[in-house]
């Protein structure tokens, strides 16, 4: 069922490190965003993939981890992601992707937690060390960067009461907490006859 | 397998108008959104749902249909949504929705698609005249109107060799072929040790 595994696909930012996520793994999980709807069929999403610990290493020292958890800088050495699906927008396809990164990389996620992996999609990046390292030509721009591997964290949803904090936290447990508003808080209007 | 769904997840333009889709299916289709990531968690996106012929009516008058096909003017009476979800981008939450609709939206249709349904997400809209319709405030911006039905129509993946058209067709049977990029055409560079 798919409300289970969309249940199922939180963010998730620990990994057991050593889990391997092959190429192989990779290219089926960008293939699942290729067959995935994209505005006016302009399709002007690329990827660059990593499961190489060295460049792994590299595209980690350009992220920012779960702003609201203060004192965490993100997950330590032997918890962080096995590969990363970094997405960008061909510019010379289109200037713009719309949300056709949003379509492809909860298609990406969906399909790395059937897999028994899950993952991350983080848009705060060092857009410009990046791109050094990646050697990535101006054509391209970095919309987002997907972390996968297997999760190593729980991660639930909460409640979240009109009014209250959308920031998300982790207990002395470690597990993390996460509120989502409620359905009725989230329809403004309904037509039925 | 959620790659079968995400293939059979097409953008559906024709559909059984007679087949009625309820309030409670679309409630339950915008909670698969409302499970899904957000940015920040910021969780910005609000719904209108509509299953009212009348108000459908409205809706379908501000939208426009497959631009590559010059000769079609949209679905005709009968083979229109039996349903829309309107999603709104709640500026007093954030200015900008970043993908959060692409996300959810993907959550919705693949949660359509699961129930026999289908639809499509609609991008030219005319924001106006749909924002005086449904009465709402400044405080939304109508980011994407999702039409959902029985689909009516048969769309085939073509593959899309290096250099040619995007544009997807209807053959002289009714089928819609929709080109796709190759796997190799999207993926720029692989790192694997």
């Amino acid at each position: 069922m798919i409300e289970e595994l969309i249940k199922q696909n939180r963010s998730y930012r620990r990994f057991y490190q050593e889990h391997v996520v092959g190429a192989a793994t990779l290219k089926s999980l960008v293939n699942l965003g290729r067959l995935s709807a994209s505005g006016a069929n302009l399709q002007p999403l690329k990827y660059v993939l990593s499961c190489d610990p060295e460049q792994n290493a590299k595209i980690f020292a350009c992220l920012t981890w779960a702003a609201y958890l203060k004192d965490w800088k993100g997950p330590e050495e032997g918890e962080r992601p096995a590969a990363y699906i970094i997405v960008l927008c061909d510019t010379e396809i289109s200037k713009d992707a719309g949300c056709d990164h949003g379509i492809a990389c909860q298609s990406i996620l969906l399909g790395a937690r059937e897999k028994g992996l899950g993952g991350c999609m983080l848009g705060s990046i060092n857009r410009e060390v990046l791109r050094e390292h990646l050697n990535l030509s101006k054509q391209y721009n970095i919309l987002l960067v997907v972390a996968v591997g297997r999760p190593k964290e729980e991660v639930v949803i909460e409640k979240l009461s009109t009014g209250g904090s959308i920031r998300y936290w982790r207990d002395e447990h470690g597990v993390h907490h996460v509120p989502k508003r409620e359905l009725e808080d989230i329809i403004v209007a309904e037509y039925a006859s």
